[in-house]
């Protein structure tokens, strides 16, 4: 069934490249569409476009249509176009007129980007949860193992005495930052773009402020050509913030898969977490965390994927902004799984213990030699001489245990403040 | 049944999350494997370490499953990582030792490498088709409206004459540049990684240049660390070639998209390949053409997709790889179905005429004038300057209808010589 | 003057590879440069590493430098490898040991990581600022045009009427979502990385909140690691919130071009403020909106190349960031001047009045008649297939001027609620 | 001197604003403009639109501006908006009316689409040139070092043997890919697009086949509207072909400083090729590599920089166009350097021996032992599951030195046959 169809069918061919996977990708927002259809119904009514009756019959019908989505029951047919179709024939079906009258007032336009805003608040929403619960394994991560020490690298050169507690609290104050951008994107995609119709609103007495408060949105976005505007500037608002996570996520798997590696064995992987080779007997890879790089590293084509797909398009609907969708949805998944898979799996890390006895490690500790001599009353610039000298001549001697004290430093982690940052942002 | 399994059970929630997709987008790959697998085989055979008889019942087997595969009848169960483990699997369970023998000096890793590379030379070729069928359309078409005037743009502004000879001809030129860059493509994918095993060979005395003239291979990738390394930049190089196809074909939906406007009105398409609107009853938009360019748009992100994958990843096979096949295989069928569509779509574009007669477009013949008065032995700059000001007070009168004669001008299209080059390059 | 010079002179084709363009960049952090180390120097006095003396000449010459920075007559030579090691020779140079000392407790690296967030904090101030000034244009102009009507497109097709307040004021109401991708970014570089030395802090008991509150940060980036981590990061996120800003931006400027195109007619520009051909004599093109939007998709290029730079980086300094600089810079001050001269020529754009009396804008009203019937008490499906059957047969009247009343229709722009929503997110 | 200007003069905010930096980057096209403008002159006075002395005195005043540029003696001053300006300027001042003729039949559109295809030509071949020679480079590295064994790793977990042979070589032979892009690029840039004027060509009666062949050109663009639309088309062309280059020297790069690092220790480099620490006086650091690393991957974003000006844009010049020079440009000064970095770094890598001797690489050997089995009669995947309970168990020793025989293996480079494919790729 097509909406708009008057008479001379549109070619089958064209029709299939058209739809594409519409349908598939539908079944994600039929739940939203029903509840905006509710909204909508809901005002209809309250400014005599629909009955009470309508109404009522109207809500009821799209009520259990959200039943029926979530037991699973609900399809999108090949005979539709998709799930806006789908659910005006359902209600025309079993209600008549009241189903013929439920498109007033509105157009696909609108409905498919008041769609879109509901799944991407629950999705930001989600991201946020699945964050800070990340966050808080990495806190607890970096509690335990606050006293493990690990080579710190610059220049992929061993550099200076890092540890396990401050290498897992890094990524958790990182995570705070991919807060704020999920933050922003939340505030754009909490916006009723309903009754902007196909773009230019339309010449009905709707009640915009209504539906706004029956969806729970913060506010409108008032003008309809701006509504209209937000498609794929919304899509990309959240892909600009799911490749912020993305990007924390993949830099740690490959932290993860470089302290795995024979050569620098900081962790282990229980075995239950690792794959095999087809060939080689030995090998046991952490094949999880290059997928997580792997993937995190392809949620980072997203933005671009949308900004090529949107740029130098004038204002106005286009189609091809319904192709928006076929890359931002799995991409959300993807993420999603990312993030699970990560919460089961990093908090298995085997931190291994005493690495820096390791003779090759003894240099990490010039900088603190010489930051003995610069207490002791030398210049920075002749303390670094004079260890140099000795590091040419072979006299240089390796201290103990060191202390280092400041805020952030290896023997005060700050976590409790970090805790306090991530409360105050989220 | 995985290939690698040595006891301890990998968890589910990894296993799921490590195997992906992957059992979907192997189907695209079964019947290059088994082809690759057959070379293989008669390999082994040819060099003593399968006997004649495992040979011949290997490479039976083995076309046995390509006709299944062609018949829609194979499919790789939950209870396979991926379609080299089900080939394996089909093969031990149906020859028991043969089977086991089949993996011998090779790994998965070479597997899907030669499986990709086969894929992909079908694929490059079919786009070459497809390319030079469009490339012919344009070019009937421009022959047959070759006298039929078009406005030209500067900035968007009215510019000077262009016909719609030059319009169709201009895209077909400009798919010769595609087609070289499919050639590119396919000499990079037109070499034999078969042999490679896990990136670093084996110590089994294999023939390479056996399977090389039996898959009908070029050339070798003769370096088996190169072999490896081509995992990702053989996808790359296709990627590149086919955004540049998709470019083209995406710029001139723009202009159908222009041109179809009722602002342009250049020219109209049949009913049956326009859709309409849920909520305007005029409407008849071209979707098609929006899709075919949003599609194309979106396929132009591919390469910078596989980059993001791929870079500052240090030599040496990575589980990241196995995510390039699930942005390029859907992308590939995109375009194969965008130049499909554009075959079909493009020859029922309805050219207007008389475009022209529109008082608007008279200063499109400002330049014919000044070159007139340049021909009768002005200088350039000074003829400018003369009708710019014949321009200012008014008295420009526009030509009668003008000649232009040089090679590639809207009355001299050079249609044989564009055919010629398309031969030569193709 | 290499502060790390042990002896063996780097060779120079690698000294001139490695500074690269540093010197000329660098210039721009110069003043952050020197406002860091003030701050720097009173944290030193503070834990008695410096004297009171020294501090005092050590804050006396950096306000010097401060002071030659703003007046243009600071340089850094050829002799030095970039800002910090000149600031750091003048200082030794004038002070002697006091000099020296600067570089206690801290590295290259948290310099130009506090001179880098300290330098974006001022640019994403100042992009706000612009962007609230453009916002206030844009307001105006939908005020000042609001009753003047356009015809709104769908798929570039005559679809409903829309009108220049609408389309000013769309622009704008956008223009807030820009503005939480900035405060975003603003939250994410106001955070102090002073003190994380070479990425995992030194031995030396600074005090991290002295600096803190000495630079005016929000709060600090409390973990070493972390902080070193957000070189990239916080440059990305900037780099969102202009690509977010610059597609507002080049969105308007295609809408200008088209519209500016004698095809349609909407707009003018002022002589002043076109260009010419060199050989049309007739021309006056919209290159100022042409260069805004080309400049405007290049910003966006801008998180893709910082991505490619940093991606599969494991944690650690590397030299790789030190580029970042390289692309970052320039795009802000592009960007910088896209806004300016965007206000600039956006305030003298003409507007055409009477655009619909043209006949082809007949079609815009059919749905305004179709939604007569439906107040009317026909059901909408039903209305839809009688107007279109009207059309259809040639019956269609396009009815006289029609009255859109709800939220951000053309005739309630609610341009109050709009401001009130920016004042909010400011 | 603006060519078009025409008594109201531009608004010096937008004329600053809309030249940009383009007389910097006219520079390097100098040369090129007056290549073409020489062919441009002698094909007008073929067809009698200038007298033999006309021509004459533009050609010997054209080639005295190529010596000028030469001995960098040309500038492009304020009151130029670009080269073409400049040179047209110069030629009237110089010869008066011969010189207000030069710009006869044809445009700035076309006067810098021939420039910058003679450049690329010449870019292309450059890079070519510096492409073998580091093939060379690497290959004789390759030979060198044939017998120094080398760990392989796969999930950078230790694999199998590999050999320094091996890894210089898969570069090399990897190299043999990026010509093959490079050709098509050449192939892409070798086409005649002078004499499509503003992109509709002319009513002048031009011999563009004259110019070809004194260019030296392969072929023409013939199509006018294809010569224009090859703008963007041609620098993205080149632009792959780059990409595909730094993506082999980036990844080079990476391993570099992954063997550089001392938990791998397989390479060192001189101290004259390292920099070193502001505050860690150990360190000797390889930033040539990971600035080679970090510009390669910058270099990768210029495709998708380009493709985000032009892509969407109808046919017809557009003043965006005008960008695409500030980003390829440098891009192509970078690549070079890059290239010639490496060749200057490369050849001193010292390669450390008996890196296997470590006991975590004993399982380097599994694959070896249990092909031994297989040679021996047993099926593969029993041999397999054998040698993984060997090591379950703790049984396994790791066999003396084996050897590899199969074209592409540790034992066998095929160099000459690589050597050779190359010859015939270039």
């Amino acid at each position: 069934m097509k909406l708009w169809e008057k008479g001379i069918p549109t070619d089958k061919q064209i029709e299939h490249f058209t739809v594409g996977n519409d349908r598939e990708l539908d079944l994600v927002l039929a739940k939203y569409d029903a509840l905006g259809s509710i909204a909508h119904a809901k005002m209809l009514g309250s400014i005599g476009l629909l009955s009470n009756e309508e109404t009522h019959s109207l809500v009821e019908a799209l009520e259990q249509i959200i039943k029926d989505v979530e037991a699973g029951q609900f399809e999108i047919e090949d005979s539709f176009e998709d799930v806006h179709s789908k659910i005006e024939y359902l209600l025309t079906e079993k209600l008549g007129d009241a189903g013929k009258k439920i498109h007033t007032a509105r157009s696909r336009n609108d409905q498919v980007l008041v769609d879109v805003n509901l799944y991407l608040k629950d999705v930001v929403t989600d991201f946020k949860t699945q964050v800070k619960a990340l966050f808080d394994l990495l806190m607890d991560l970096a509690k335990q193992h606050q006293n493990v020490l690990l080579p710190g690298y610059t220049h992929l050169q061993i550099a200076m005495p890092s540890s396990f507690g401050m290498w897992f609290s890094a990524y958790a104050e990182t995570l705070i930052d991919d807060v704020s951008m999920l933050n922003a994107a939340l505030a754009i995609v909490d916006q009723n773009p309903l009754g902007s119709a196909a773009g230019y609103g339309s010449s009905f007495p709707i009640n915009r402020s209504f539906t706004t408060t029956e969806l729970g949105f913060k506010t409108l976005k008032f003008n309809s050509v701006a509504a209209q505007m937000s498609r794929g500037k919304s899509e990309k608002s959240v892909a600009f913030a799911m490749s912020s996570v993305a990007a924390t996520l993949a830099k740690f798997s490959m932290d993860v898969c470089l302290y795995m590696s024979q050569n620098f064995d900081f962790i282990g992987l229980p075995a239950h977490l690792t794959t095999g080779s087809s060939i080689m007997p030995h090998k046991k890879n952490p094949d999880v965390f290059e997928l997580i790089r792997g993937k995190c590293n392809k949620i980072q084509a997203l933005p671009y994927e949308i900004t090529l797909i949107t740029n130098n398009l004038p204002s106005g609907y286009h189609r091809d902004l319904q192709l928006l969708k076929e890359g931002l949805f799995p991409a959300i998944q993807n993420l999603k799984a990312c993030l699970d898979i990560a919460l089961f799996s990093i908090k298995d890390i085997q931190v291994k213990e005493h690495i820096l006895n390791d003779k090759k490690y003894d240099y990490l500790f010039t900088v603190d030699t010489l930051n003995e001599m610069v207490v002791a009353g030398m210049p920075f610039r002749d303390a670094y001489k004079a260890v140099a000298e000795q590091l040419e001549n072979g006299s240089y001697q390796s201290p103990q245990a060191t202390q280092h004290t400041h805020e952030g430093s290896i023997n005060n982690l700050c976590l409790d403040e970090i805790k306090h940052k991530m409360n105050n942002t989220f």
